[in-house]
């Protein structure tokens, strides 16, 4: 349902996030997320155009967090590579509908609402803290060891 | 979120909808549902596809919906040209994961399933019923006379 773009913009925050006080190299994000080279590059530009990460080229160059990780809403990460709209007016542009949509947009905005509201609700730091698994790892941890992915 | 072909299914449906008990040509439907001929047809051929339509070619042919609009859920629809996908699996294939989500993608598969249960839980009749507006209609009515689009 949702775009492969906003999945890995998704994957790289979460990678950026259990990693908030360092660094990452996008040769690090790009086997941690499992994310081609190319592909990531332009999501992390637009992660960095809304001021989500922020980026220094060079040698010890790479890519951090901008905030707390629990400070940055799910919704904030999805809508920097691709906007989740609600349906504000009748898609058909009909006269009478104009604002008052009917049934059929209302239930289809429902369920955008619905998204929206579970995404706005969480941050990345309500996702990376838990008992079982962590989000990329193979074990509970977050230090570097615990991107290292299992390819066996 | 939901993508124009989604979109435009939900329009044709509703439009046969409207006019469960008669064929709707092809010419008509696309007028109403202001969908482009080519993209109509794609859209048709995956609802009959999906057993939703009937069509019949030559003089006197068109569309016609299969079963009882109350008996046709809007997730029948968006599944006949888009499926939903619950997340079931790790999507990144780590080994320790599998079925166990991490919290990232429980909270993805959350907002799937949202989506899935809402449009589960209505029928096209569901969204024709109303005291405002019909889809696709300027005036209240499910007649052929509703179906004209106000180009003005």
């Amino acid at each position: 349902m949702f775009s492969q773009t906003a999945e890995y913009a998704l994957r790289a925050m979460a990678c950026l996030a259990l990693h908030a006080d360092e660094r990452v190299s996008s040769g690090l994000l790009a086997e941690t997320t499992q994310v081609p080279q190319d592909y990531l590059a332009k999501v992390l530009q637009l992660l960095a155009k809304a001021s989500l990460i922020e980026g220094r080229r060079g040698v010890g160059g790479g890519y951090q967090i901008a905030r707390s990780p629990s400070e940055v809403r799910l919704l904030e990460v999805i809508e920097a590579v691709e906007p989740l709209k609600r349906i504000d007016s009748c898609p058909l542009g009909l006269k009478s509908h104009g604002a008052n949509l009917c049934p059929l947009h209302r239930k289809m905005d429902e369920a955008a609402q619905a998204v929206i509201e579970i995404f706005d609700d969480s941050t990345l730091a309500d996702v990376l803290t838990t008992g079982a698994s962590t989000p990329l790892c193979d074990n509970g941890g977050g230090g570097r060891a615990s991107l290292t992915v299992d390819r066996s």
